[in-house]
């Protein structure tokens, strides 16, 4: 179901701005939320910024097991990624109530999605912005990209449940990697 | 033409992962460059993260001088910012060779750029991972939108001048900030 991506593409993926969803890993409890403060800091290896509110119930997990898998969702799963969103994995098991399905990562406990057109396996690389901002810089380890899903539209989070969702693909001609 | 957008509202504009604009002056002289490696890290006052790398002429004045301009270019200045990305401002005097209007700023000596429908004047807030990553962040001091470039489409870079444009924009029940 899952093709290996380069790791050298991952950038291409993130660097659009798309929600996210974020799966950790805890004392064999996994858990999901739904992220927009994310960057890519790095080509390759792939690091990527993301905030992480101390509030959200990963932070913990995070910052304990220093593993996530990054998953992007496409258009359909948007109810999906909102319903996530909108509570806590203190209260809910988030997988088995919004069935999304879980699927072992090659090298983090934290599970893919396999809904989602891609999986990112990460790492923490760097914690020096996490007791300031809840900012941590992760490495990716390996990333997964479904063929079946080609040219996925994601959503882009306005506030309050408004998305934009990507239109036209345009090109231009640029040496911009 | 500008109007004062209050600093709460400032993430509903970089969550969703425009290519921005990133403007600095240093001994009198204006530069810009284009930008995808942002994200948002606090809601209010609004923190920014971002990613200029060392080897791009902006690197040094936003160091050296610790403030910058982000400007929100929409999709008529498509062809533009993929000019601006494709060269250094060590060669050009990129504002007259493209044609881009600098203007004012309030609270920093990087100007704003008038045909961007949003203007954020910011600062250096926290330059920890400058060395490693050249990952600054910022804090927006003023923000400013154009009221007659209403609904504005972004753009979102897939890579090597491969845009997606703002599409349709959906509305789903949320809590979600």
């Amino acid at each position: 179901m899952m093709k290996h991506l380069p790791l050298s593409e991952v950038y291409q993926l993130l660097e659009p701005g798309p929600v996210v969803l974020l799966t950790t890993a805890r004392n064999g409890r996994a858990n999901v939320m739904a992220m927009s403060w994310h960057m890519m800091v790095e080509f390759e290896p792939p690091l990527v910024g993301c905030v992480v509110s101390s509030a959200d119930y990963s932070f913990a997990a995070l910052r304990a097991t220093r593993e996530c898998v990054i998953a992007i969702p496409a258009l359909d799963l948007a109810p999906k990624v909102v319903k996530v969103g909108n509570c806590s994995g203190r209260d809910v098991e988030k997988f088995q109530k919004f069935g999304l399905t879980p699927a072992p990562a090659e090298r983090v406990r934290a599970p893919l999605i396999a809904e989602c057109f891609a999986n990112l396996e990460c790492k923490t690389a760097d914690t020096r912005l996490v007791n300031k901002y809840n900012l941590f810089v992760l490495e990716v380890l390996k990333a997964w990209i479904d063929p079946t899903q080609k040219d996925a539209k994601t959503i882009h989070h306005h506030g309050y449940g408004r998305f934009a969702v990507d239109g036209e693909m345009i090109k231009l001609t640029s040496t911009m990697r």
